[in-house]
């Protein structure tokens, strides 16, 4: 079932360590079908070297489990969440990175100081709000999905363009058309958020770039103007 | 004489450079057979990649040698103590790691910034209290273990709920279940320095977690409700 | 044509991954025939383990592919303008490392605070002057070559002398006699920026070198009394 | 002439590589026959990975060369007036290690903060004075040995007692009573720096260790009552 997806999703699983985006067990990555409506999902707590495509989960939109031997991971209810609600995403990172997860934990949002940036995310990749005490002790893996579209919605954030977030006092997701893309983020937050750290270090003078430079290098790689890479 | 335990040991040893938590020979761990009230332990200044199962030396709870041919850790009396005063643990790591020992330096306990932290360590890791001029000047390895466990008793800390302690102007000392479990906090601990070290160079607006969430994180890797990993 | 060159340029720009000077794509080098008036250059957005010689394109001084499979490199107005503009450079090289892009994010000129720095930039390595919006919707790539040379003018800067730039809000170029030369100063602009950064944050008294070490640091590397090296 | 000399020169050159001490050449080790007169050094700006022990050039005290096809080491005339003025060293170490250069350039001492620092430098490891405009005009790297040496001396440090200083504005010097020994000095100040930073970082209260820490931890692993490893 699946098994062209969950070779992909596999492979995309084990960039993470390669990345150097995961520590232990730390991470995990999916990706969907839409036309079927499923998505395959790495096992809880397995290790990376001891991962095969096999051991992926088929997991449906509302969350239940359809195929596997093995526990999905523990985020399973927040990737479901992510998935019915960002109906254009077809592939979902978490990891506990570090720099990303220093911003998580200092409540700051990941400003745009550079082209870097501005290359994959079209503005402030956005901390989350805080889940409230009841959300945390009921479904809490479900409230953080909820919590990440309910932030986006309320900061009118477009996810397409803002292809992830910090989740307050946890760390990042990142998505995207597909899993190896939502990786592909997942990395590119990591190192913004080192090269961020330093500039705010050196300065907290306002540096954000301005609104004509994120527009330029957000659409030189992005939409039906871009002209980064080759023409396939 | 406990070739398994030995050879635990040993590879618990070998974890350390793996995972980048020591400079030379700067890191031991040892691991207790509770029936038998030995320990067994790394030793002194051996490099690495010269260590053999047979070089680990074999230690009772006096912190007296039982078998081997080295000398063992210049730490075993400071292990001696914490097996006898933390009854459940049966491993123990000592380390230099870079972050860790910047926030025993610092004399700043650990605070719980994230879920990274409370995964696995459920509150602050402190910093032990100071040792006097007297204690120092003898009996120096042994009462450094006295300090850790009368810091955790006057700070009410339960040593099982945070497997860890940041001994001051020293380094950090990590414990658990089993001498692997004690390296894998010992990891954590390092990382979770790293990021609270940004975090907090961002900003020092208290942003600890509230308790809810620390018992949601530590809990649900912890204990009979945990429901991260597999069920084995 | 130009085989030779091609293998150079293709070899400088394999050693930007191996020091550790890009993440994914986002770096190239050149290196140019001043006789013929042309230059290779890497292709865009092709990942450096599919590279091949080959894959390079050669571009005349206007800017125009004269050879070559694939896109040049996006920033190849860029570098067609330095070499233009630059007469005695031989090789140019991008990148976003992350010490040097954090600086360029601050807008803050790297200065010169010790010897490391002194045997290879003659002074401080400014920070670009910012790109109008006019300039960054139009032909912005260009225009980026143009406030480089601008910036060098304006503030009196030898580009010889000091190899290198911080685009604002981008990250660095720098250039050298050949390609590989380039790269080097490359790498050496990392390393200083990473010394630098943690210096600053010591300490924000004045601790720019004075002009005497300035000089004997350059030219014992540098000119016709160099005495650092092997004779050839 | 000197093989055996030369190999240990040689491999304790190479170490500094593998101990991630140095980028491109920017580090050079040499080593001493005392019963000769003589020592063995890295000759300049040759790659680590194209160098062999045959490489390594000999000097007298005087600082001539008296057997080799290369130059040696620019930084040579500091080391003969290190070996000339500290009788009892038999090997030293110069590198432009990053944490420990971001101290020399910010001119602040390296304090004794931890247990790490003391088991090696027993107290601060000084930054030198700085050289005159005329010093470093004229003979500047022997002038580089003397302020060295006038340091220590203004300063009452024993320098067999704290193997190693900042020169200011340019980088570490290490020394040790063997060539091995001096490279293990130089990793152990770079991992001091490291740590040091970071807790400066945390808090500007006074952190320096006690006298009687400084004692116990340096006179575990140094003099007659050294009871840290085996004994041989």
């Amino acid at each position: 079932m699946l098994e062209s997806l969950k070779k992909k999703v596999y492979e995309a699983n084990m960039q993470l360590p390669k990345l150097g985006l995961v520590t232990f067990t730390w991470g995990n990555v999916s990706g969907i079908d839409r036309d079927k409506g499923l998505f395959v999902i790495k096992p809880s707590g397995v290790e990376y070297d001891k991962l095969t495509p096999d051991d992926m989960v088929v997991v449906n939109l509302k969350g239940e489990v359809v195929e596997g031997k093995l526990n999905p991971s523990s985020d399973t209810p927040t990737h479901t969440v992510l998935y019915n609600k960002f109906p254009n995403i077809g592939g979902i990172v978490h990891t506990h990175s570090p720099w990303a997860v220093s911003f998580a934990e200092a409540g700051i949002d990941l400003p745009a100081l550079g082209t870097t940036h501005a290359d994959t995310f079209y503005g402030k990749v956005p901390v989350s709000n805080a889940l409230t005490e009841e959300e945390i002790k009921t479904a809490y893996e479900k409230n953080t999905g909820d919590v990440i579209v309910r932030t986006f919605r309320e900061r009118n954030i477009d996810p397409e363009a803002v292809p992830g977030v910090l989740v307050r006092q946890h760390g990042p997701f990142t998505w995207g058309a597909t899993p190896d893309k939502a990786v592909y983020n997942a990395k590119v937050l990591e190192v913004v958020a080192e090269m961020d750290y330093h500039a705010l270090q050196l300065t907290r003078d306002n540096i954000e770039v301005p609104q004509y430079l994120l527009d330029k290098h957000y659409y030189r790689k992005h939409g039906k103007n871009a002209y980064y890479g080759q023409k396939n």
